[in-house]
């Protein structure tokens, strides 16, 4: 670290970091869009884009041919582009008028705001901050909500303010009222439920359609509800899952955006088959999490299209 | 082949095999036992085993620490033993009945009997006879029954016989004693429903209790019923699965044997689904199969204990 | 069978196949495209996609930044299009040397021919015909070679011509060149060698760069050359696998196309270690075929773009 | 926390932990045992056990058929038996001379100590950390030792001591010197090389025969040596792995204990490899160090018996 440009840059590196920002020497935008099936539309896009001399580092199409349906992500190297973000947004309006669609372009430059709302259990949340901390993540971290105390001290060690908002019965009300108050504060982009074992009310659920993330520890539709690992093993599976999917109003019923699967057998107990499961549910959730973190999910009704 | 000592050999294996036995170079027995948990069963069983000059080559133990039960299997070089397996029956039941012991023992050098029933799909049937042909399946196949003939050249070309029995919506009755008859004729052992979807009587399904096998084209309880893929598809999974199961009277619900799964996502239609589904429902079903067969299963209540 | 409509749509699929031809009711054109990364490949080529009213069912990017390279794989509904295959060449091509681009596009009703060589083992010759009999691998197959007799029963059943070709230990020339009249006279595309067994001589395998297909009975690099179970089995390893890989002059060496793994562990001895093995070559080797027919695989120098 | 006898349960486990034992409620004993295969090994294993009043919960057992040789692991339920571990070890060695074993007891309450070197990565060790405070990794860890400074603060906010002992070019032998010291001072048992990235010398590593477990990072033995994510890039394999191996003075050439893959293509770039292969690295790494552990291991040549 005695090489001055050495120094110079990663003095940058932590300038851009306070401002939100990430790696700054090749600026990307994300493109997504989803509109009616008809000719023309990868022309159309992959024209604007030339033309204000974007590159295309990554695009995944999908059409549903049964809903007639076209779905769209774009990575666009944005380094030698006559445009900025802003200026983008603005001039493609006219070609997404034209086909009627469904879309936003992201900064890549700019991280998502995620607050993780968590109870008692630490697996899903040392996982989700470790890879955060490793830069595998790629959002901010305003704060961490949870109903208990006892993840304090992991969470303040990764340098992310804690706060404890206990949801005693019959204060729920004051409870999701205070917690809604934190995430708007704090402008939070997404809300990831890391084991929370709360059922949110309706009315934050809605506020966050595609943007709140739950882990399921089951693999969905099976053993919908409390104690899944109580019914698996009372079932005899073979193998138990976790679902990773966005929250809506119908418990445990929204889109699925991950989902994996574990061994088992007439060797594990029930204790085993949490056991087991909590590795299962943290890979599940942060394979989820990343997916929606780059703009790789697009919920269409009641399913997603993942773009891995 | 010229080498006389290697024809010999030869020969000598087609009369082992047209006497329904397997090769004779290395008799095995296998034992299988589940008691009430006590101190001392390992000891009565491999004294016993030890005494008469037999030496284990595999055993497994499993005790139910809930239900304060004990489950064990022993495969037993018989190759030295002082006593045939007669013998070993007939002298073994005095331990037996000092632990109230439920327990089978079985001479490898005879062949399980099973008989295929099939509809028109051929995907599990197809796999089964190439397992089955190559020697990984150690049984007997006196004959298939299908309710469709599109089969029959498939079966025969394996050198087994075909029965057409087809399952008309008025005459079920009917079609199903004459199943039922020809299972009996050929003191069948053991039946496997390799996609028969056919709904079998409860008499018959009584009549072989944990000695019927299905393969159900969903990873169980997810997707019980008719056309599991369709749902699998409308609910939006990211993975779909196979079960291996006993049937029982209740539909699906019987002890599962074995499962797995396979990725699918947006891109698989309903029909990829189904071209997905087939692999793996012909991996779960021969593997579930080849660990009854080994007599690797113990049926414990509505579960299994599989000792792979 | 009774419907008219019905008879006449079979009888009409029966006359397509007889002509090397898929399901007509979709005409679909596959593009391959690769060529130095600039901007507006993709612009150009969506849009000359679009002008002759072809739609863009499946689109598929890779941009090798550290080798600046670009390529691309699209499904066209052709169905709408003005032109047919020879004129889409024919235009097509002034795009091509624009961008010097290394391009084809093909046909999807006319199947590719498929010359399988095999040795004595069946297991991977029989997934292949059964998947090709149900339809899941689509091309055609005028005939599988082999040195030995014992799989001629087998290949005849599914209706295709079966040459014997001994490959004695002094006459391999000959062999090889009457292997290659046979395939010369069919017209193969492409080649499997589905366990041959035998080293192809280097000439011939030069006239079919990317186009003979193999599969190697470990994951390679580990345990290049012969007898690749034995050695797995002397160094102890955890989990065998399976390499399908494209030919080329250095044995073991070429291109991978696909992999994949299976568990093993001191309970296998070698014996167990093949048979295990034998699955997941099939799968392996399955995969790879049908990735290679769908024109999902790029050849890049000794590597692989695969878009699955 | 106010219920009396909760608190007194909880301050005697923390009496006990502070003693390196475990849960005393179930005592139980360990038993491993190899020799070579003879008639009456398990019925005298089982009538000892048995006659001091032992309850087998779990029994595994290998017969090297090749080699002759035979591998047993047998966990007992001791809280009815009327010996101690100390007392076992002294009665049963008269058997054990009978059959000439190598074997050992180990009392389940008395935890195993494991020192834990590392360098710079952080991921190996974070999850060691965390199965570790969960009480998923049954050992002490009396310290962590690093040739770097950074992860120090992770170190101790699990309440570990952490030894920097920097490892300079030419200061080796003092470096690993020390490094030996604190090991035995802390009279460690097993000794994890959790990314270590240092060569130890052959005479550290001979003190530890079988108890100094190494991850590598590939699927052994492909890509011995350094830098095996370049090595796996350059080959284009579609798969790669990690291995778990004790460390002989052989490099990467150990006995293995556990391995694992992770699928890989073009879409990924060296970078992509190592992102994907820490998931992998941590998996095979805490998975090999439980079976440790749990004394499922048994080291026969340079391979392993692992009762998993």
């Amino acid at each position: 670290m005695n090489d001055p440009s050495k120094m110079a840059s990663y003095y940058f590196q932590i300038l851009l970091t306070s401002l939100g920002m990430n790696d700054s020497t090749s600026p990307k935008f994300t493109l997504i869009v989803s509109c009616r099936d008809a000719v023309g539309i990868v022309a159309a896009v992959a024209g604007f884009v030339s033309e204000h001399n974007g590159s295309l580092i990554e695009s995944n199409h999908h059409t549903d041919s049964t809903e007639g349906w076209f779905f769209m992500r774009n990575v666009i190297d944005a380094s030698k582009m006559s445009i900025d973000v802003e200026a983008f947004r603005a001039q493609f309006s006219s070609i997404a008028q034209a086909f009627e669609m469904k879309w936003y372009v992201r900064d890549h430059r700019f991280s998502q705001k995620v607050i993780i709302l968590v109870s008692r259990a630490s697996h899903c949340l040392s996982d989700l901050l470790y890879r955060w901390k490793s830069g595998d993540l790629p959002c901010d971290i305003p704060c961490v909500i949870s109903n208990h105390e006892n993840l304090r001290s992991m969470v303040e060690w990764h340098g992310i303010p804690f706060h404890h908002v206990p949801v005693p019965k019959n204060q729920k009300e004051e409870a999701f009222a205070r917690t809604l108050e934190i995430i708007k504060r704090h402008q939070a982009e997404s809300i990831v439920l890391a084991r929370y074992m709360q059922i949110l009310p309706d009315e934050l659920c809605q506020q966050y359609p595609g943007r709140l993330i739950n882990i399921h520890h089951s693999f969905l539709p099976s053993f919908v509800g409390a104690d899944p690992y109580k019914k698996a093993f009372d079932r005899g599976v073979k193998l138990i899952g976790a679902t990773c999917h966005y929250v809506t109003k119908d418990l445990d019923e929204g889109p699925i955006i991950e989902q994996d699967v574990i061994r088992v057998g007439h060797y594990c107990d029930k204790t085993e088959m949490v056991r087991r499961g909590r590795d299962v549910e943290r890979a599940v959730l942060s394979r989820g999490l990343l997916y929606h973190l780059q703009d790789r999910v697009i919920v269409q009704g009641n399913k997603t299209i993942v773009f891995d």
